[in-house]
């Protein structure tokens, strides 16, 4: 029960700050696949180095709990800059994770929404991600639809 | 006959360069997708703000033809920066095309694995790109493998 209570989200969604590595930010991620060595360091220059030096092409989201005190939701937008399309942009939606215990609370609707409404602000035509099959039907609730395969190529 | 001389590719790929739009390079674009209008001050500057003001993140690779007169194949790679995978970066394949008249000598082949190996030299960790299920195959052949959905919403 206790659990539950600690874990009830706060009102809306914000941009990824300094301060959310102490709020389990990288923990959060590693929730959705391998996160490795990242220290407080590596979390302050590498958020420092997306706002300062890419021009706002990153926009980091976040919802947190009640109490302020844990990330319990994210996702990301990094906007390409084409030729195509006038010299348009597209969205790339990227590494949507909600915390295991805070599912089914519309966190992930909430935080891909307002991915998809900050890539409108940037004068994207178009928004895309990639997912696993058994996330698509996530993802046309929010207005998304089934395009293209994605190809993959380790390094 | 005139044509298939005219277009016989050089040696190799190389940068984007801004007299290409002089050799067609919206043009070839135009067969992958709407282009729309771009001017050449258009492309002059937005080549100029991708290679000045986004640190070497957009790498976007031209096969020629012999006489270095006409565009005949193109592509980019996106580098993008994460916290997962200790604040690592993926490398995205973006807007592969080769004229029509130009296929089958393998011209997409040499585009893709050139841009495979700049992001090997970047660090990233893996490659991806979004294509049709025709396509499928011809990725395949240059070492990649089908992964997820690609999911779209239209602004």
């Amino acid at each position: 029960m206790a659990t539950t209570t600690t874990l009830r989200a706060g009102e809306g969604v914000r941009k990824l700050a300094e301060g959310d590595y102490g709020k389990g930010y990288t923990e959060l991620l590693s929730k959705l696949t391998t996160v490795g060595d990242v220290s407080e360091e590596d979390f302050r220059a590498q958020l420092h180095f997306l706002e300062t030096e890419r021009g706002g092409d990153y926009c980091i989201l976040v919802v947190e709990d009640e109490g302020k005190s844990r990330i319990m939701g994210t996702g990301t937008l990094l906007v390409e800059h084409k030729f195509i399309h006038a010299c348009g942009s597209v969205g790339h939606i990227e590494d949507i994770v909600v915390l295991p215990e805070a599912r089914g609370q519309g966190l992930g609707h909430r935080v891909v929404a307002a991915l998809i409404k900050e890539a409108g602000e940037r004068g994207c035509y178009k928004v895309i991600l990639d997912c696993a099959e058994k996330n698509v039907g996530f993802y046309e609730k929010v207005g998304m639809e089934r395009k293209e395969v994605q190809m993959v190529k380790y390094l």
